[in-house]
Order: C-alpha cells, then structure tokens, then sequence
C-alpha cells in the first residue's frame, strides 16, 4: 500500500540525540504540524478543537533505509536485553512508522492549516500520514499492564545553568520563552546512550535545540549547562 | 512510502455492518492476528506478554478505493453533523489507515506467530502494518478532552433471545462459549446506521458473526434475536 504525507512537522529537534524516548514527557518541546495540499484546508480539521491531544502517525524518515531487526535493546532495559521488535516502539521496524499522543494546543487556519503541538518527540520534517483525535473513553487504558516499561522513565538529573548559559537564556527570553523549561525536562531524563559504559565527568555533550546547539557536562546526576551557540557558528 | 502487511486479522466480523464503532467496547469480540513470512518469528514478540492491550495499525482494506473526504458525518453526532476527517476516526481519510488498541490474550508460537486478541473492532481478512505495545506511562491520558464524543457511547438496548434463538445458542455453547455474550454486548449498542429515519418495528436486521447470520428485530430499545442462520443456509 503506497501513503503519502498529509503534514510534515517544524520541530525543536534539529537531531535524533535528545529526542525524549516518549511524547508527553518533554511539555515544552513544542512543534508545529504544517498541513500539504490538498489537506490543508479549514474544513478537514473542523471540530478538532474541541480535543486537547491527538494522534499522529508519522514515518521514520531519518532511519527509513535502516532495515528492521526481529529483536530490539529497548534504552528502557539497560540497552542491554533484548525484546521482539513489536514488543518495543523502536525504529527498526518492518515498516517504519511511528505513533505518538501529542498536546493541540492550537489551530492556525489563516494561511493553510497549521496545528500546534507540545510534549512532541518528533524530528524536524517528519512527515505526517494521518492525524486522529485522542479519544479517552477508547485509547485511556490506565490500569494496562506496561510490560519491561510499567512507569515513567526516571527524570533523576539535577540541572544548573552556568553564568554564560544564563546570559544567554536572559537575551533569548522574549524569542524562546520556554527554553529553560525546554533545557531542564530534556536533560532531566538524560538523553545519554544507556549502553555508555564511561562515567567520564570531563565529557561534553550537545544537542541541536530550534537554532543553537546547547552544551551540557555531567558530573554524577548533575548536568551544567556550559553554553549556548547558535547552530553553524 | 510503501508499505506491507506483517500480519493478517481472522475476526468474528465478517462484514463493516455491526462492527464496534471503537475497540473495548465489546471485550467478547475475539480474533487472532496471524504474522506473516518472514515476520512470523517467536523473537520478534519476544516480551509481549507483558503488556495487556496492544495497538495495531491497520489497513481500511474494505473502502480503499473509497477516496478520502474533507469533512464526515460521525454516528455520534446522529449521522447528520459534519466535522473535519482529521477530527474523526472515519475511514474516508487520505490514507486508509486505521488505529485501534486491543486486549491482548494470549501468544502462540507453536506454528508461525498467533496472537489472541479481545475487543476488536476489526473486519476478517484485515491486514496489519504495525503492533505496538500499549504504554499506560505514555498513552493512558485519562483526564484528555474528547471533543464531540467526551464519553462511551450509550448501550441503551435492552436484549432477548427467542426460543428458537436459545436452542440454537445452546447447541453453539461448546464451540462458540462466549456468542452470548457478543451478540448481547453488539446489540447493546445499536448497530445500525445513526441516519437511519425508521423506527420500523417489523423491520428484521442481520449481521454476519463467525459463520452465522445473526437475526434480530427492533421494538424500540429492545432486541430481541430470532434466530442463528449458518451463512450460506
């Protein structure tokens, strides 16, 4: 069966690294989901306000030529154990499509059809092949057993901000309100590799947020925000 | 993109009419979800069965050549107001895709890969693109607004059975052990078309369940089943 995207994402996430392993655990990552003609009309997302989440099926662009693999290390085990492809919301899947609950939290139709999305884990230009409403009364299984990943993912990092970083959040406030939120629910959950064998405090890590790329150093459960350089600089 | 079926539904719903508007609504609504070459490997569900719910991505194999609309008539709305394709679960969408979380009752790898499923609102011979596991951490969003259809739909009919009806499930109990139950949960929720402008009591209704015609008659917001026809008799 051929799909074509309806939508493709604007998103935060310049990169896959510090992408949060799930939607809805990063409220301040937020995106915008540009509806392609001939879809993008007023009409096709009538009454669509009325929900406060919605579903997109998207596609693994970034990983499309990847192949699948029958067993997957989900980072939720250690990224040691491994677990059937179809037991894990991994990439490396048969075909590649992903499935993510995402905030609306609001409808542009003045130019096209433009929808506002938070607590995204999407990668800037992800297509978009279909957009359903989040029904709870159907898709709200609290009581479900949860399998190898039953709870949240551990948001255990301590994060701080050194005076340079802080300089820097102060002149991007008006343009980027909630980057330090954005910042802090990020490298909460520490996007590290889990299968990283060093502890090696002395290690810099970056990652591509809207245009800067924001540098970070770990010590222990504690991450310092070291600076913020806009991306290409 | 394209993509292909890895598995293949065998559902007791052998035509659209009658199937459960959403899943979980009708936990008595049994199928299995057989893989296909060369996905049809015990490792590639290895950890499932920890999970109770799973979610499919399916095609709308029956209306693919249907096209794709605008704006659709959702039966909750009583057939007659119009919202927008992406603001509904209609079939009549730019790609047939269709999302539904079931209850996952068993795993049998004895031959190929079987999976057991409950709560299916799924047509025979539908073919699967993708199984996820169901995150309650990710996916239970139980306080979301659910816009024109906040809550269950009503399952205000009541249900009888004839006395010709009763035989005939009796002489069913060992091979069908829980028909009574489907046919009573089905008809709870009135299966026919919200548009419908009869309230024509002498009508006689019928849907396909495993290998019966199922008849019944309507009186109001009474059902009662007249009789279990072996299709094709």
């Amino acid at each position: 069966m051929n799909i074509e995207p309806i939508g493709i994402i604007h998103s935060c996430f310049k990169e896959k690294f510090g992408i949060p392993r799930q939607p809805g655990l990063v409220d301040a990552a937020e995106a915008t989901l540009q509806l392609l003609p001939p879809y993008n009309r007023a009409e096709a997302v009538r009454g669509l306000e009325g929900f406060s989440h919605v579903w997109l099926i998207f596609g693994f662009h970034a990983t499309a030529e990847q192949g699948w693999r029958p067993t997957v290390r989900p980072p939720r085990l250690g990224g040691n154990a491994r677990v059937g492809v179809f037991a894990s919301r991994s990439t490396f899947r048969p075909n590649p499509l992903g499935l993510s609950v995402v905030r609306l939290t609001g409808i542009d139709c003045s130019g096209g059809v433009v929808l506002k999305l938070a607590g995204v884990d999407l990668l800037d230009q992800t297509p978009i092949f279909d957009i359903k409403p989040y029904l709870p009364y159907a898709d709200a299984l609290p009581n479900a057993e949860g399998g190898f990943a039953p709870e949240n993912p551990e948001s255990a990092v301590i994060v701080s901000f050194s005076a340079t970083a802080e300089r820097q959040l102060a002149s991007l406030a008006t343009e980027r309100p909630r980057l330090r939120q954005l910042i802090c629910e990020l490298l909460a959950y520490d996007p590290r590799p889990a299968y990283r064998g060093d502890n090696d405090a002395s290690r810099d890590y970056g990652v591509k947020l809207h245009d800067l790329d924001v540098r970070w150093r770990m010590s222990g459960d504690r991450a310092e925000v070291t600076a913020l350089v806009p991306s290409g600089a």
